[in-house]
């Protein structure tokens, strides 16, 4: 039995059950990602959130999460920073992990950047210390992702996520189509002790945002949805003054699109959609005391 | 011969002349501080500022900065972050400077957590990080300043930061009316050798602000003017969402207060006063250029 099945079993579904997670990354990152984020998660679609410990608007973030531990909350290991005059690093800085930052001391930019030149002992070392700072707080984290998924761009940054998961007793978010995208390997992950694979992940692209579409693939997708476990990935943010600043130059994901996000899983058609597709809502907690009971 | 006349000398005025510096603290906190700011720079009454280096804003601000080399820019050197939700820590990191953070890492709200806790080697250090991190960028700071003036707390503090700046070859901000409000100790300090003091200091205050004085207060002290050299210290900044989000439960200094400051001195008002009142606009680096020709 996979673990899919496993999951829907324990959770009392049977095999042709479709379940589905709408999940909201980068929390943190922005006040205007906080409070498009908790605005969602309270209108009750958006049923998991992961959170960016090095941002500066963590503390926000943080601060809401205490008050409402109900909702799934992960840790969104930060390894890059995307973005072209918005900038933060590593929580244990320049000096304890120079392989992670460039010249001025801040996150690189690409996975790629990562890949060439983090040390995996000095890697490991800032994701345990964003967990532990999330720990610290008072948070107890549901589950671990990574943003831009820069662990999963090869076969040694994979492990060692894996094994940070095991460390804290986490699920860690896989998915073998995103793991091929992003590491150009192309066997199948399959998962491991304490491990669940996402069935199917639906993220968004470029080129439906570009043609006013990315609504469409996301009412399309809840239409389509297969039997197993299902996630959609997200990103909600207000398209604000602040939001536009630091996407500036960086349309894919930007402020548009993530309003686009917010607009969308706040709707009635998505809710209705939910319904009407028959589709069973999943939380990470869910799967964290199937595989960590 | 005072510096301060010898400066008026050295610029070719009287000695009754009265000179002013309208100067910005604050820019690289966030994204509406920078715009604020370059925005009153280039309206024409604000000439000088200083970035705060530790700040997610800095690198917009930095950008900014090479890009208009004609302004005074200073380093705004940086110890706390008095702010509720939004938080950041030393350039150097936690585990480079333990004495200057909080438990979670960022750095205290108040200076005299800095006063009681500071390390003064650790602090010299992350002052010189924040300088070096500047010049990295590429930048040419014409002085520096210290953020809610934690360096006059005390006089190991103020030798440190006299020292620093004579390290770095940059005029330091001197006001003996200040350092006496922020240290306690009534001795009147006097410049030494290449320091120049700020003879009157302006700096709008908590009750102006919640009386809908502000405005007036700054007009007040531009017609009552006194010979010598003059520096109004303000905030500019848009009063939105991402800012009142910093400012959060702080009204002192906060979102309002800062817009005050923008519209105040972008104003005509502003400029009229100036002009009826004979004042003559001095830079930092005309002070720079004296002391460290």
């Amino acid at each position: 039995m996979s673990k899919a099945e496993q999951l829907l079993q324990a959770l009392g579904y049977d095999n042709g059950q479709k379940l589905l997670m709408i999940h909201a990354d980068d929390a943190g990152l922005s006040h205007s990602e906080n409070q498009a984020t908790i605005d969602a998660l309270k209108r009750g679609l958006v049923n998991s959130y992961s959170i960016m410990v090095p941002c500066p608007w963590f503390y926000e973030i943080a601060e809401f999460a205490l008050k409402y531990p109900n909702f799934d909350c992960g840790v969104h290991l930060t390894l890059t920073c995307e973005w072209n005059s918005y900038k933060f690093g590593p929580v244990l800085g320049q000096k304890e992990v120079p392989s992670l930052v460039d010249a001025q001391g801040y996150f690189f930019k690409s996975r790629n950047e990562v890949l060439n030149k983090a040390k995996p002992d000095e890697l490991k070392k800032e994701l345990c210390a964003q967990i532990d700072r999330a720990i610290s707080f008072g948070l107890k984290p549901s589950h671990l992702d990574s943003h831009m998924y820069t662990l999963g761009a090869s076969h040694e940054f994979l492990a060692l996520y894996r094994e940070v998961g095991k460390l804290y007793q986490l699920p860690v978010m896989l998915n073998s189509k995103l793991i091929t995208e992003v590491s150009g390997n192309k066997t199948a992950e399959t998962a491991l002790e304490n491990e669940v694979m996402i069935d199917h992940l639906y993220l968004g692209n470029f080129k439906d945002f570009e043609n006013g579409r990315l609504s469409d693939y996301y009412a399309n997708s809840l239409k389509k949805l297969q039997p197993g476990l299902n996630m959609i990935l997200i990103h909600t943010a207000y398209d604000n003054h602040e939001m536009r600043a630091i996407t500036k130059n960086h349309p894919n994901f930007g402020a548009a699109w993530r309003q686009i996000d917010f607009d969308f899983f706040t709707s009635d058609q998505c809710e209705n959609l939910i319904k009407e597709q028959k589709i069973q809502m999943v939380s990470w907690t869910a799967i964290k005391n199937l595989i960590y009971p």
